[in-house]
């Protein structure tokens, strides 16, 4: 093992210079940092120049028998950041691929590599005065952009879906191979990045949430800039109304009524993007008692169930749209709307609003650009809830910092029978475990809610971690007794989603066959070898 | 392979029923009926009644190494209707296979096994009062729900790409095991058939387009009924205003205001739907001189291009999007618009309509309720158009009646541009070898069009037959080497669309593991072993 490994340094040091081979262990150490409970070191990481170099990485490790486990900006924070699965991996890092191959005005999509990142594109669509939009995360502005579309995260905006919103891949396979799916690989397709499907089996889907090649470039769907854009947001007092909601949401949105995702925030998922954990108040206990819960849900105007949606369209469609909502919600919630032009004023004058109002409109603000495609630091302030020293003013830096964040994200369905049960249950859990209930519930599709739990905690104090862990495995647990399996999971708990059924044989086999020295990510969304 | 066959007959036999195992000369002549110019011969068509029977036929097939060749209820028409790719397949055919699992009203999708039907599942729905619509085709209303989606075909509402709007498919495998897709493989989920991607590699994909498995159950997305339901409808006199057009519907598309599939046709393709060929006046004479056409034209007021699309909503809704689509297409084409109560008054006085204008109002308004999902055999007619015979007035068989059609859909970028040379070069072959230019460009996707150019023949003229042919793998080629690739190809073309590169290579691979006696489909969407 040892003896492979020196023998594949070597050679690759020559295929893509001494310089981006690292094995020192100060580089080691920070790409163990995560804020999942548990950090797995990798053995060395690569930084390939291009496609050519990590085709040669590639074959390399496909001799030598060296595990590479390969990351776009290693930001999948809250699921294991840049962390390998298993011990002894080479993480193949690829933010020095980072081109912007291509950006179509006309037919509205943008084709990237993996390094390529949401501030990136961004800055990019605005300096070349590209009326053009995209979906962001809340995640940092440094997240990779490919990177969320494998792991099948979601935004805010009608593009939400990030994987179904891009289109046809360039795979490095485990023999070095180039694979170009959808009409990619006809050499002169016209339709390349137009149509999802090409003809054929439609393979794409494989290389997500998988361990079977190293996606290397990809087409992104982009959004014509509207004439119009506001938002709509309303609160719930607390749960009563809230089974009813979301029960005339969900036919707004199979109505086609609701285009862009909607996000149902609880109290804790708002106050903890605005503020650290009140240590003062609370005299540093956990979890937050109620009394000062309803104060801090007071300084804040925050109410137990906080929604938001981003509309789009002439004023007149915003106009029929939201007459629509609102008609659907009366008698259980009052419909606010902020127009482009109120968002404007309001950006304008945060800081005299913050004097009179003492509310942090910048940070408010900075959310509702989110809906239309403007990436921001600000909800990061989230993943430095539960720790005791203060966040950094401008720049967050997390792992860094050891913050400690779980991610769990089942799907349930978008019922208001199954939210109360699974708040229920989450509640249960994470007080049990002596953590706040920190929820959203999304409406990116039309028949299922993408919920995010998360479970912050500070990864310095080792009680809180290990509390933190077993909250996870529990609450993991129960989701998956009920039947609300989750859409994507953390690199530690892979396991606890494989059993021995025909899918994950077939996974099986069809990892053997693609790669059958299993060089690549070990234990990545499949069994390890 | 003669002694293999009648030893699988004789097992089939006992797994299925003697009546159900069918090799006599009259059931393998009507299986090998099509309308695409050559008609492949099946050596024996099975009918099983449930999975287990379909599973007891795998295996028999894998032991003795006879070929299956799956059909749903085999009205591919244009594309090879029930044949298979090569000959000594044994046919699946899996009509019996015909149970509606489960309609949810709340979540708005169904679960069909192959042999439901689009009337089928209408009748349920219709039945049942459940107000829950579903994407129908142009197709016949006994064509295969299930088989349609596999094929990846499409519809004309918001619904219209029907692989996208599917979930959870079970499938068995070549070795007899049953796969479950998305979150169907874990027994208690309560989101298989809301959330289509699951967790881990996305699999579906691979089943469509190809021959890996047998796909004997998938959840279907349904539409709810909208508040109120129109058509907006234009026409454009000729190809000058057509690209421009093209550019702002493209916008118009983008920018979500035309959610259902908008329609793009030619004089010939409305025509063709609406009367046979005029013999008569043309005196024989093959392509449709331009005098004779220009009559027709005037005849059924038609307009060289003949565009519509439906819009959903509340009024206000549908006024705001109307007005979008009106003031976006202002100075090109005049947009005129039928409201859900006006198209059940022209229903109502379609008699006395028909006296007056001399139009065939019911034939238009089957077409408008496409739009809404109403499955209707009207379409069907221009399988007839150049039969010398006359077609039936009620039910039409067009196999039996050795109708000539073959399809040939390539995808082209969204721009007037494509759309010129495609049309071009589409005229100028059809043309060329006798055949009326038949077409339909179709807004299914946000940047591609899903274009078909139907050449139609009569089976029974030999040299037409080949004319036919010869246009078509013309046509074809010409398409191939300007990029546009097509979506979906017929039974004996499959050939021209492999190529040896490694999306082909692993699609042979992923063959080979999953199906290592090439048991399933040999040839379809795939090279022959």
């Amino acid at each position: 093992m040892k003896a492979n490994l020196e023998k594949a340094l070597s050679q690759w040091k020559e295929a893509v210079g001494q310089e981006y081979v690292r094995d020192d262990e100060a580089m080691l150490d920070r790409y163990s940092w995560c804020n999942i409970p548990k950090s797995v070191r990798a053995s060395a990481i690569l930084f390939p120049a291009d496609v050519d170099e990590v085709q040669k990485v590639v074959r390399i490790a496909a001799v030598c028998e060296v595990p590479l486990y390969p990351i776009s900006q290693g930001k999948n924070w809250g699921y294991g950041a840049a962390c390998p699965v298993q011990e002894d991996n080479v993480i193949l890092d690829l933010r020095r691929l980072n081109k912007i191959h291509e950006v179509n005005e006309k037919l509205a999509y943008a084709v990237v590599e993996p390094g390529v990142t949401q501030q990136q594109l961004y800055n990019y669509l605005k300096e070349h005065q590209i009326p053009l939009e995209f979906d962001v995360t809340g995640a940092s502005p440094e997240a990779s952009l490919l990177g969320n579309i494998l792991e099948r995260g979601y935004g805010q905006t009608p593009y939400s879906d990030h994987f179904l919103n891009s289109c046809s891949m360039e795979v490095v396979l485990a023999d070095g191979r180039i694979l170009e799916t959808g009409f990619g690989h006809y050499p002169n397709a016209k339709t390349r990045y137009l149509y999802k499907w090409g003809i054929g089996p439609y393979l794409d889907g494989i290389f997500s949430q998988s361990n079977f090649g190293i996606v290397t470039k990809i087409g992104i769907w982009l959004l014509p800039k509207p004439p119009h854009f506001g938002v709509f947001f309303f609160d719930i007092p607390d749960d009563r109304w809230l089974g009813e909601t979301v029960e005339r949401l969900r036919e707004l949105k199979l109505q086609g009524v609701l285009t862009s995702a909607v996000h149902l925030f609880n109290d804790i998922r708002v106050i903890s993007s605005l503020q650290q954990y009140p240590w003062k108040e609370t005299y540093g206990k956990t979890p937050l008692p109620e009394e000062v819960r309803k104060d801090i849900q007071r300084k804040h105007r925050v109410k137990a169930w906080n929604c938001a949606g981003g509309l789009r369209g002439t004023r007149k469609q915003i106009r029929a749209n939201l007459d629509r909502i609102r008609k659907s919600l009366r008698g259980l919630v009052r419909v606010h709307y902020l127009s482009d032009t109120m968002i404007y004023w309001l950006e304008r004058f945060e800081q005299p609003l913050k004097k009179i109002s003492g509310l942090d409109v910048r940070r408010r603000v900075s959310f509702l650009n989110l809906l239309r495609g403007i990436p921001t630091e600000n909800p990061q302030l989230a993943c430095y809830w539960r720790k005791r020293k203060k966040a950094p003013e401008d720049h967050y830096t997390p792992l860094k910092d050891r913050c400690g964040l779980i991610w769990c994200s089942p799907m349930i369905p978008m019922t208001g029978e199954d939210v109360l049960a699974f708040l229920q249950m989450t509640r249960s859990i994470c007080t049990q475990y002596g953590f706040e209930t920190n929820v959203s519930m999304n409406l990116v599709t039309e028949r299922a809610l993408d919920c995010v739990v998360a479970i912050s905690y500070d990864k310095e104090d080792p009680h809180e971690t290990l509390k933190a862990s077993e909250c996870h495995r529990e609450i993991l647990k129960s989701y998956l007794e009920a039947g609300y399996i989750p859409y994507r999971i953390d690199t530690q708990s892979m396991n606890v989603i494989l059993q021995d059924d025909p899918f994950w044989q077939v996974c099986r086999e069809i990892k053997r066959t693609l790669d059958p020295h299993h060089i690549f990510s070990p234990g990545h969304y499949n069994f390890p070898p």
